[in-house]
């Protein structure tokens, strides 16, 4: 159940408009990483988590967090868009290339769908999508999903911290990279504290049985170009990360296999074959089945 | 640069035909970490990558071989199809309620559109779509997101290998499942390298700097919901993984700041407010300004 | 700002697993009409409201409600697939039409991606996508399309209800309808009331001046098919419902105007046109042009 | 079946070009409200409808016109991407920033892949998708949703007639707006006759059985937020529109039932429990039947 | 302008319900070479077209014709789906595997949507989407897509023949099959036609200047794969099609060229860099100018 | 199986950073007829092919290729954004219009998402969707619609061409060029050798039995519009291309047949029909039903 209450966690209110900076915002709004993202995301993952206790605890708090920060997100962007010219007919703006400029760069949609108000959408205008949420009800997959969406978010916001002077956007942005550093830190923590309760293990999923596996393949890296230094790295000898296997290094890839050979299936389909088509259609088999049915 | 050869990595051939497990591989072809992902995702991370080297080697490596096992998969489809009830009549079918049942649950889409063929879609027939590629640049970050692509995948693999009994099928699925092992374990090793080697720290990016954040946010857990464990954890108290804070617990959310009052913009936007619509429109200020334009 | 409590709005759970049923349930999750919509649509609405007060606390209120109804659902996906078969290999399973059948029916990636919990898509696989989010700022069009949603969704768990004999999913559903009933009332009322209040009219945008539209067409509704009855409905004849015309019938289209000419772009658009490739062609001046550039 | 005619409903062309204003005009255009999707929606209501007679006349009729509109817009577009500057090399445009502005917002794909051409998308390049689309075979809720699709788009023409002084594209909007001040008031009638017919009541679906919802909630407005004039509205108190229940007011959330406990599925799904992957993984059992299987 | 006649093509009624073959039908209605593509691809071609007369007389018939299919297919989808079981409760549909078999192959949303009625989306529910539409400005290239989509399509209407046994249904798909090759050979024909006129030549767009090309590369197969009969094609040896060139075959790839280093953007994107993130960082130079931004 | 090289198939480095051009180049790369669509369609139509030898071998190797030139067009991408303002803050950049017209064009995720690299969306920002693929199994078909896809790529490239004067860029173009020079050239020759090698013919499917079809309408243009000049074609009279029939022409549509009634479906869907609504529901008969269940 989710309770709303009318305040945010933070400032959001910049000095003064921006509609070229209101679009570049929602990228973190609506982006394959923005916060319906990571709210929607911790949301399935604790619906679908099979143990209560603080793993769920911990992905139903987080949730609900992120949710306000779409709001504090789209409350930003109605504010930037109030007073800035979204395309509204005046003398000046079309005498001004600076002006004209900027509308050049705007969210169209921003203007002539939701009437200088924030959207769920990203900053080149694709609705956000479901597409982009992971859970599988593996919390050691999940929590690894969820330190990537951190980190992938929050060199988001680090960069459009750069992409503006205004001092009302860089607070509320320094405390979105805030509750980037603490997400991340406790995903890296969670997905620690999974192996070291026992629960979990790499590789994930970790319970897979390892003499089911092609084990003969499972540590070694086969180079498929041309690089010339992949087997300098730790992923070519040496213990692997998982404890249970030794890095080997080969330069070029396995031998392979013959290609089976190609399918012939029901003549109905109308594949191009040798057969239906030329021989046995010279011979008038298939063509005289299909005629019959 | 690319170059094709007609093998393939591991052997890929079913035993027998069946066609609602053809439309189950298609979710480790085309879904959100279907093959296609990886090959693409670590393609454009190497062709983003700002550094020669050992690690751009190992994507570009990893991305030539992820193509092949598409290839393996479309192989498999195609040959798992090929001799399988597609909904084309015969008398047999249509009384046999197992066969039937098979045909609920084929990909329509094999049978109409392929004519018993592979395609670049997921287990319910959406389309693979770019959305779910990941390259920031920022190989901290993406070495993480493959860590997760690599973790997902195998979690697939997994499962579909207890949905079939062939001994074929599962031949192939025991070589996905030993890449996956390795793949997982490779980006695991150069998510710490990159950290050893000085490149990269956490939390990312780890340039950015910390005096711009609002860093008395940055370790602390509030509770936004009313989960009693969430404390529980390592992520409640104790040094953050990255080495530069210390977790803090807070069972409540922050106090919070009021909201903004709501904007109003341009009146010819049409949006709902007290001012235009009810008192100025009756002084007729607004509407007045509207006629005239 | 939003606050989760761990505990649901009413009962959820079901007498027995059903598969299939957890697939059609999805529908009302993440489909066109589902609670994501709603929830994400009274959101928006709130966050892009222009006036403080009762209208907007109605929107986040109820925002806030429908997020808890995406959680009853998800809730009750799970325990529908908790001991459901899902494609798992059991001797039983393979001879038994109809559970064959049952897998059939089944959402592929309620087994192969989220491991037996419910997802963000609807009962074919289409993820949510926020292309369904309606949120113009103007509180008439907006509330009027709270009242179309409302009845949509109303109508799909009215289906869902006879789709099942299940007492748990019923009385389940039988919540969702009183919840539903509620809400088309409450936004059919403020509709009324924001006509009543003096804040907005028909037809929406009110403000727009009467004058500047091709008020000759207004009113009249012009019969583009050969259909015989379209003149016996009250849009025919007598006063409009915004009380700013009279309706009017014409039993054919308009009279219309001839199309303008084809365009003539740039030549280096490489569009077919009869001067660039042909006649001026053969005088060689486009080519020319063309072959300088 | 549908017949062409080479001429317009009204006048469509422009005074001058203006890349940047085609751009804005596919919104109305290939947008969630623009002209295809009430030409698709009205078509496959008429399809679906279960009565013939006067409101399919009326669905058949509209559908017919809007893909007129379509026309319409299409033929404007083309003439305002004519002879505008579309990113074609020339000396003055590169020098000129106000040009270089026009061009930084135009839809590049009308350039590069029309050719000067509209496209079927909306005004950031979304393409059109069938996911806007509502057709219940419910002609009350379908009509309501018309009066919403006719509401949301004649917004967004009137935001669009604010953003250009062409005279040419203002006369095309004048009509445009009239249409959809008819289409607005033509829905609501019929929403009201439908009513009156004794065909449809409120709430939407009429036939369900009022017995069969928890009628306990059904009319009451519970507060999921903390905005304190929620209850001064006409939705909180007295009869309901639906003529069928009394509103009630109350200040908080309904109180709740807990949780079920989280599911425990299958063990081949991978997903973490206490159980297979801790106590019973010490114990042996899960892993030895996972290993012998 | 659209004008509508209350009557279809052709027949269009089946001789008894079948739910699955509604749902396969769907493809020929929604899917990517469905009736709604050919319909606005045509439409938006002779929007786009730069010439009047026979090619765009064609292409506006053509649509319009098309819109009509559509119209029959859904009136057919929804007869289909009259009577058939859609997952309604009744006693005997649980207990008959053939009955839950089929319902295990529906189309949910034909049931649960829009209540026994046809849908803008394909035979595996993906929406139909304008991303599927062709048309370029160029009448060459565009007719020859225009064949692609004939092809594509009766080969579609093709294999549904063969998917059902209902006369009533067949007759309806030897109409479709019959204006699939009516359609086939006339844009064969325009193809030829355009040549003929000498509108256009091969290769589109013919009046791109030859010289500009790397004509040394224009007419060379190069393979970039080991299949060994690739050099037994007409596309190996001799003149081209265009008239323009004669082939040549070479058994390997072009020799290449190396890649360019790889990019070194401004330090504020936070991409991994040896420089800024390792040596310069410890000479502190990009990180304090990171500081004192 | 793919191998990698790390060098490119011709040079692709821009002579100075163009971010607007940049933005541009992502249509060639992940637009509907970019890199990414061939080189997944002709490995589709490879792997789904049903005959070994020189079409595979031909298919194999063109896709290898396309693969490569994904990756040409992402280094040059990379290379343009390099030094490119992407809104970054600068002070010049804020006061110079130019400048910030240029920002107003950009891809914005090319900045705040890769980083300054490449992505695999096109030029609006659709991310690359496997919709855009076709892979029939029937070669003629497939082979047109390579023809299709070479032709709308290479104008593509040739409009682009035309908005830079960077002779690096212009250098790459070239070469693209003249491969689509080569690949139109290719599948039209494969196209011709298909039907001279006896294994397909027009119209396809050519196997599907004439017999079968509504051979009244299988060769006669029949006129939806009301365009003069149909008839002017060579579609309109004279042997149609597949050698089978004689085109006819008829200026007016066909009569047609009379429209099934309305379907009336179970009641429970809640459609709007007169009977059970209004006369039965008097009745009481439905509404009992519904109120027993």
């Amino acid at each position: 159940m989710f309770i709303h209450q009318q305040k945010l966690q933070y400032n959001s209110s910049p000095e003064k408009p921006d509609a070229v900076y209101a679009r570049k915002l929602q990228e973190v709004i609506g982006g394959q990483y923005g916060e319906i993202t990571v709210a929607m995301q911790y949301s399935f993952q604790a619906w679908n988590a099979h143990i209560p206790g603080k793993y769920r605890d911990l992905l139903f708090s987080t949730a609900a967090e992120e949710f306000g920060h779409v709001e504090m997100l789209a409350t930003m962007v109605a504010q930037l868009l109030e007073k800035a010219p979204l395309g509204i007919t005046e003398d000046a703006i079309q005498d001004d290339p600076a002006v004209a400029a900027v509308i050049g760069g705007t969210d169209m949609q921003q203007a002539i769908v939701s009437g200088a108000g924030a959207r769920p959408v990203d900053s080149m205008g694709n609705p956000w999508t479901a597409g982009y949420v992971t859970a599988s009800g593996n919390l050691l997959a999940d929590m690894t999903s969820n330190v990537n969406a951190e980190m992938q978010g929050r060199i988001q916001v680090a960069r459009l911290y750069h992409m503006t002077d205004d001092p009302g956007i860089r607070d509320l942005l320094s405390f979105l990279l805030a509750r980037d550093t603490m997400h991340q830190n406790q995903w890296v923590a969670a997905v620690r504290e999974l192996q070291e309760d026992g629960l979990e293990e790499m590789p994930v999923p970790s319970n897979f049985p390892q003499s089911k596996e092609a084990s003969e393949h499972a540590y070694t890296a086969y180079n498929f170009s041309d690089g010339q230094t992949m087997d300098e790295g730790t992923w070519a000898s040496g213990p692997s990360p998982d404890g249970k296997g030794t890095f080997d290094y080969q330069p070029e890839p396995m031998a392979g296999v013959p290609m089976p050979p190609p399918t012939h299936p029901d003549a109905r389909f109308y594949g191009t074959t040798e057969l239906p088509n030329s021989v046995e259609k010279a011979a008038g088999t298939v063509q005289d089945k299909l005629n019959k049915e």
